[in-house]
């Protein structure tokens, strides 16, 4: 007996070398042991070899999406930091907002996103927050892939850098190995060099990677120059975080010498377009790092800077907003767009061979899409229709590491009504902000 | 016996000075006549008293979106031309597919159009096209509103001024007057001045307006200097374009002095932030022209070069590269975006004081959206969610000129399928290119 049979669906095909995209029609996909067996002619599998068999007919089949840097539980505070500038998002909004935050908040609200996420077909997370344990716990309920990290400030003192060591070495593997787990520094900006240092010291002790925050303007890397000589990039470099795999959120602010340091470095840049533009952050150099060969992947950053955690708007925009920052529509194609979405994720995700590409042998995290609905059609072009039309609620059915989390359109781990009630109680507690209470303080 | 009552709403109120959205909790919204009759708290009305009533307890009840400038029946060509300059996106596709057009694409297709419009909660649209005579037969069955434009070329000879007067003329005021009709020539660089001149004699003798492209990039505006020494915006007040109303498509390329002219002159800008961005464009001076009181509405343009029609895209587009364009999180807040979303619009569309507000004496073109989807949770704030969090599939039910066109999610007037087949069987035909048979050069 084997696991799953997905029938007669449409299998999205991109190629390895970003060249094209491919519809295999009518194809039946064979997963077993949380991967996929086959994917071949429909027809050819005998049906009662499998444990359960959905029927696909009309709908296109392709990886799940992978979201490469969130901070999943800030859920709970979307829509309390609007139109203002990034000294006062951090100063007078986040930082004071998240010294209401408790071990609980982060697991109702890991739920809450998660649930908003499989329904946009996300299946894999990147997530760098507080309360990890918590949210490991929510990743565990809720049957995704999450790469965790505990987000921790120079602050914090050595001993965050060990705490949040053990709790690498505690969920490492969790969840039937869904949970993978990474070192998570805040950011050069708000860690000392010493602190950066303990932590590589950990990530290579654990052999693991680190998740961090860097250049995410260029005002920032103005900032480190002026004050110290280096680009942000250059202090990761000097203390050693680029020595191990690293995940680099937003690098907006790369200087041209720091394009060739990251191509020597295991590292991948996670990309979040919206709340670039929400804040005004400016455009990152997408085309330049993967000209350099620096993977990128796609992010949607918190909900409260970028307001939703829905991949297919961060696809869109990151290949409007690389258009527009080239001044040329014939940049950043469409099979670019959704090489980027899929194996870049994939890859900037730390699962290169595993996830981004439906081939027998990967983990079996897919979803399907309905493409049926009349703002796609008539469909000349499927993968036109992925990247500038698809919605998060076009996603019909949602599968990870071979189990079936969203089958059309109803959620089958979790409970939305009973996720959503718990967080509302907790509301205005969470929205009450002093600003002279806050867990950091944001100067570049 | 009045029509129709809605109960228990939450009621958006954008405030007439765009300072500040209010919601009020709880309401009846009374309809009759095709218009709203009243606004009050929930519970005070006799329900016997109402042909149809509809519950719309937890619902947010809204202007129906304007459309200020599309091409509707081009979802025809949806997906065609991607990736493509904007020169080969006119000559070597747009215009070229254009030479496959019959009659019968434009009906099927404006009502495909329509139909992605009512689900996206769209109930105007200013639309400029080709044989709008089937395209008023489209909008008289699905029951919008619309004010069309037969579109002319100055190749097209002074035949075509006096064939698209009489068009104007005959379908003024049809479908029960929620048709309205304008001249159309498609802009400067492909009218010359005495083709644009009759279409001002045709206008002023019809009392009615003139909806024209103009100065969509800044390149046309260069190009057109070099020419001829005038800006696009200048050849229009030469010719007395701007002495009737007019919706200007896009105007990117505005000079500063072009500024003046405009805050002189009854007209209004439609704003498609999504086609300019996929296409590189630049990004239109909305706060300028907002700074000089020239109205601006928001527009998706045709489905070739936005690939959808949904204005809570061209919404938060347009927030969110005004904020870019500014270097500003700060600029374009969520009040002024919704107002231009519901009475700037109004004002473009050229109703200011039959649309865009919810109000007594207003025409009754409302929508209910559903805000309870996890991907607006917690609802700390509805006018957040508005701009930043709304899809398309969230409006739930579309009411225009006080008759239900869509109703929880079923749509009322339309046979979907019907239409989606309809086009289908054309798709081979209207694919087909030959870059020596167009339409038109595009050579501004």
């Amino acid at each position: 007996m084997s696991d799953l049979l997905i029938r007669s669906a449409n299998v999205l095909q991109v190629a390895a070398d970003a060249s094209q995209v491919l519809v295999l029609r009518d194809h039946d996909i064979l997963i077993g042991g949380g991967r996929i067996e086959s994917v071949q002619p429909a027809g050819m599998a005998d049906q009662s070899h499998f444990r359960q068999v959905i029927d696909a007919g009309g709908l296109l089949a392709m990886p799940g999406l992978i979201n490469t840097h969130a901070h999943v539980p800030m859920v709970i505070f979307r829509g309390l930091a609007e139109d203002v500038s990034i000294e006062k998002w951090f100063n007078d909004y986040m930082w004071p907002l998240e010294s209401n935050l408790q071990p609980e908040d982060v697991y109702w609200g890991m739920l809450l996103g998660l649930a908003e996420m499989i329904r946009g077909g996300v299946t894999a997370v990147a997530d760098h927050y507080f309360y990890m344990d918590r949210a490991a716990q929510a990743v565990d309920k809720a049957g995704t892939r999450a790469l965790l990290g505990w987000a921790i400030f120079g602050s914090d003192g050595l001993e965050a850098v060990e705490k949040t060591a053990a709790f690498v070495r505690d969920y490492q593997g969790a969840a039937g190995g869904r949970i993978r787990t990474w070192m998570a520094p805040h950011a050069p900006y708000t860690c000392d060099d010493d602190f950066l240092r303990a932590c590589v010291r950990q990530a290579e002790a654990l052999g693991v990677g680190i998740h961090i925050h860097v250049s995410e303007t260029m005002g920032q890397t103005e900032a480190s120059l002026t004050k110290r000589g280096l680009t942000p990039i250059q202090v990761l470099e000097q203390t050693g975080v680029l020595e191990v795999p690293t995940i680099l959120a937003h690098v907006i602010g790369a200087m041209p010498g720091d394009m060739a340091v990251l191509a020597r470095k295991p590292t991948g840049i996670a990309h979040a377009p919206k709340t670039y533009l929400k804040l005004a952050m400016g455009t990152a150099p997408v085309r330049a790092f993967l000209g350099h060969g620096i993977p990128v992947g796609l992010a949607t950053d918190g909900a409260v800077s970028n307001n939703t955690l829905d991949i297919w708007e961060s696809l869109r925009l990151m290949a409007m907003t690389q258009k527009q920052e080239a001044g040329s529509p014939e940049v950043m194609t469409i099979p670019q767009a959704l090489y980027l979405a899929t194996r870049e994720s994939a890859k900037v995700f730390g699962l290169p061979a595993d996830l981004g590409a439906l081939e027998p042998g990967a983990l079996a995290d897919l979803i399907l899409v309905d493409l049926r609905g009349v703002h796609h059609q008539p469909l000349h072009s499927v993968s036109a229709s992925l990247v500038y039309n698809t919605a998060a609620s076009d996603v019909r059915t949602v599968i990870c590491d071979g189990q079936v989390l969203m089958r059309d359109r109803q959620l089958l781990t979790l409970d939305e009504a009973e996720i959503v009630a718990q967080v509302k109680t907790s509301m205005e507690r969470l929205a009450q902000r002093q600003p002279d209470r806050r867990i950091q303080v944001y100067n570049p």
